[in-house]
């Protein structure tokens, strides 16, 4: 017997506009899905929020998505991972996955010592030596706060020598035994050819590409199938909608925003 | 007759600690005043929320300053400086300065075409370009957004190479005839070395040196006189107290960060 097919959307959330990268890798992993996106582009970021509010707005962004009637929801934001999804999963009648275990579960597979790039705020709460070390209780976890990346990432300057010389001075900080590297970081899968140069011979753990296969592993056989159509729909809900929105977001998403609504959160 | 001595503080309000920038030229050009800082660093930045907002929070600050018995207030802030001058002062008992207007007034005196480099909100919202024209209508303005600059101030990379280059390329938009640049963010006085590096032979406007010009003009003789001590009190007051702190205000203050208190906005 063959599973249900299942034509809800994936519900994903972000604070900003980052967790496009995770879009982009649900897209190439499962076409055929439907997703509507929803970032908080007006309370972004979340990493200077207390763990209170980020939860508050985690739970928030859930009963918006509810309406559309997800079979699961993606937290495609690190901040709002580490502080949000414990009550998220509590409040959500769909299952939600989040980005910083299914990276932190490649990391604990790895070979030898890891490392960890990411904003300062993501460093800071120590989410991913927490989650790593959960499944490989002693593994060495070195990790690194790279706050330039974001700014590189947003402004374009993807490979670019200006990124590669950024990259390579916080690398710098990493033990040479250090051959595997989570970016920690939603916006970071854009820089990773300025990371590769920066640090050759390194393996990168590319979170949109682990959460998507998380989010695969978890919908089993319940995938969309849209009939003939190549793609599934996406909706793209913002709670702000900036000037440099379409250039911005379609570098994340590696292709234009079709369809962007405004909402209130 | 010589004027009274006021020993009341001047009350400085910025969405962050950039504004520090401001207090620094303050204390320098007049040491002995009493100033009292409020950063709301729990709701920064100002930059991507909207006009309604901005106004409310500007207002929040100023009542809470005004607790202090301030004798003026400055906004060190562009963001606010353009979206809540107007209701602040209406609302005020005592004078308020913002940053745009000073460093409009000087680049409206310098000769021929005059440059602005700034983040994205406040060279988007065209706030220097229209207080330039207020003053010499006509004049030639070249506005670039730098959005770069604000994360590398904040990182420490002032007199770096990485820094020197990102100067150049994001100056190299603006036409060779400027020879006056407006440092439209706060952030900017501790790059002007970068920035000098980048493109020699330019005069450069610091905001925060005109407002501290501007602010000793309103003033008048109403300063502070406290006795044999060599500098009058600074107190900062911040909505949240973020980990890095330390490091990354006292490098905008140009001294340590004596006293902070966090407060409710």
């Amino acid at each position: 017997m063959s599973p249900a097919i299942d034509n809800r959307p994936i519900g994903v959330f972000d604070s900003g506009i980052g967790g496009l990268t995770v879009v982009h890798a649900l897209r190439r992993l499962l076409p055929k899905e439907h997703i509507v996106y929803l970032g908080d582009t007006a309370r972004v970021p979340y990493g200077t929020k207390s763990h209170g509010t980020i939860e508050r707005y985690t739970l928030q962004a859930g009963a918006l998505l509810q309406r559309y009637d997800p079979k699961l929801l993606v937290i495609a934001c690190n901040t709002a991972s580490a502080h949000g999804l414990p009550a998220l999963e509590a409040a959500s009648p769909v299952p939600v996955v989040g980005v910083i275990e299914p990276g932190a579960e490649a990391a604990a597979a790895a070979e030898g010592p890891v490392g960890v790039v990411g904003t300062l705020a993501t460093i800071g709460s120590g989410a991913y030596e927490a989650a790593i070390r959960r499944r490989a209780p002693g593994k060495a976890v070195h990790s690194v706060a790279c706050p330039l990346l974001v700014g590189l990432a947003e402004e374009g300057w993807l490979d670019d020598p200006v990124t590669v010389e950024v990259c390579r001075r916080y690398l710098a900080a990493m033990p040479a035994e250090v051959h595997t590297v989570v970016l920690g970081c939603t916006h970071y899968p854009v820089l990773k050819a300025a990371f590769a140069q920066a640090r050759p011979g390194t393996a990168w753990i590319d979170s949109g590409e682990v959460t998507a296969r998380a989010v695969a592993a978890k919908l089993g056989g319940g995938l969309g199938f849209h009939g003939d159509a190549p793609r599934g729909e996406l909706r793209i809900l913002l709670t702000d909608a900036g000037s440099r929105l379409q250039e911005v977001g379609s570098r994340f998403l590696e292709e234009p925003l079709a369809s962007v609504e405004v909402v209130d959160l």
